[in-house]
């Protein structure tokens, strides 16, 4: 199987699609039982970090029918990773689905919606298919195929619903003149709570204030950005960049099956995801190489058109890529390659 | 009218979920239309706070069938109130609907779904009706009636969706033993970005940082919350605590319409909301009394059940009201009153 034609991926698409709805079905018959009864959850790292039965029934269901369908790919998913010995990156170039079963568990441990399964199929390192799938905000499906005779598209209330091109704004508008102020913003707080100077809580928030504060403060770090959002979801933070409902995401110490599935969908839409931590020695006119996909640090720019000084998309992407930089520190999020 | 009656109070209800409704496809209208264009928006206090003609339109829509039915009621609206030159609390004893047309413009403006309509009923400036509508999550409708024999409600997917009691668990689980560790707390960045020591947003961001921050970080003030989620909407951040989707909704900067609906839900469910700001020389037993609903601050905790060791619904509250208060600082909202 090459991958190369488009009725293939057509054809992984449609059955992902039809894979996450399943799961988002399994999901909602959870929560109602759940409502019913106090969750028996057990910690992970700490108390921030909650693994539910419902977390490792809805990744079964949703690798065993992948690899029962696709018997010769690949599978990364969140909770198997979690379970086993091997830490490095596992995604080889060979066709491989990179799984979140639920992302925002926290969420949906305390029935917040913001909650979402996650399926991306990457070839050669590259997310080719994604699927995001809300179960508890509408049904929102969004799906792509990163492919020049692909697409991208949002389907809500069900498989029999509406559904509407991404981006949802097109074509998208250029980013704001003097962007970061008057982007919207994504970004965690994380599970590194450590009160010591180099702890990423303490430079998230600091980076977080920078990128609020008006233009001029912070010692010329101020950012005014149009609002900061923490939705509890890596995932939903990509995907609404993805699809153009926000400017900017900037995320570290996920993991590739949370943002695996949406860059597929950014990509399509012509954003751009870059490594939140610059590159060693990256001049201020070097071309900015995509992020590693296994990376943990993520900053992603939604796609956008021409704008009215003839400057491209990528130049426009770029130039902001470089303003939030300007504005944040560097993360301490790395994993074995 | 008396207002005392159930049945009366089941009217008004019933009333404000169609309206809710009918403004809720007029957004999804809305946003079909925008998709299609550049949103044109005049600029409030600042590129933050934008308001568009959908604004305008779903306040008219909603206050014009609110008079037609009850034209010896009061209305206070988001819009009208800003267009008006009377700026002192205008909540009398009266019969009075609070609306927002729509809470969290900015999101509705990048059109991400955590946007709600809010419209409440007070009677003796107490929310006695309440109806949440958030159209582009699902069709969530949550609304209550505040009464011995009143209940709450979230309704999904539409009038004929499902519908489910309130609190979301029922009944609801005591308060984190060691709460605010282990909360899911809600708060916004808002709009003050002046950079001073001072200023609403040094206060705010410092608060969720000692909210975020490891237990005995801080100075002895981490409070190791679960999750700090800023939504973009400070009706939906008070409504998930009203159902039991989240434990503590910190607010101030915000207005009564913004949060008239979901106090009425928060009421029902045995949820209390006080004064973020702590009032003068309480002491720590002294009894908390409730937020002045105009007042722009406020601090809102779930229902709660006894807990192991006896204490009361209200004790927990109370006592995790005080750690919110120890961990936050006072924040410079103020109203003529």
């Amino acid at each position: 199987m090459s991958f190369s034609s488009i009725s293939e991926l057509q054809q992984l698409h449609d059955f992902a699609c039809k894979l996450a709805r399943r799961a988002g079905q399994y999901l909602r018959g959870e929560q109602v039982r759940r409502q019913k009864q106090t969750l028996v959850t057990r910690e992970k790292l700490n108390s921030v970090d909650l693994v539910t039965a419902a977390d490792e029934g809805v990744e079964k269901l949703i690798r065993d029918a992948i690899l029962a369908e696709y018997p010769e790919h690949a599978f990364i998913g969140e909770e198997s990773y979690s379970a086993g010995e091997e830490k490095r990156f596992l995604l080889k170039d060979g066709p491989t689905w990179i799984v979140d079963p639920i992302d925002g568990t926290v969420s949906l441990e305390f029935i917040v919606p913001m909650t979402a399964i996650s399926i991306g199929f990457c070839v050669n390192s590259i997310p080719t298919v994604g699927v995001v799938f809300a179960p508890f905000i509408g049904g929102s499906l969004y799906s792509a195929i990163h492919h020049s005779e692909g697409g991208a598209w949002l389907s809500e209330f069900g498989p029999t619903g509406p559904s509407t091109n991404l981006p949802i704004v097109s074509p998208p508008p250029p980013l704001p003149k003097d962007a970061p102020k008057g982007c919207l913003f994504f970004g965690e707080w994380g599970k590194d709570r450590r009160d010591s100077p180099q702890s990423n809580l303490v430079k998230k928030s600091s980076n977080f204030i920078n990128m609020a504060t008006e233009i001029g403060g912070r010692d010329g770090k101020g950012g005014m950005v149009h609002g900061i959002r923490s939705l509890g979801s890596s995932t939903m933070d990509m995907v609404y960049v993805a699809s153009g409902q926000g400017d900017i995401m900037f995320e570290a110490g996920c993991w590739e099956w949370d943002v695996c599935g949406g860059i597929a969908i950014l990509l399509q839409t012509g954003g751009i995801v870059v490594d939140s931590n610059p590159p060693a020695n990256i001049s201020d006119t070097d071309p900015i190489p995509m992020a590693n996909i296994g990376g943990r640090r993520y900053l992603a720019i939604r796609g956008c058109s021409t704008d009215s000084d003839g400057r491209s998309p990528r130049e426009q992407q770029e130039a902001l890529v470089r303003e939030v930089w300007k504005r944040t520190e560097r993360l301490n999020y790395e994993r074995p390659m």
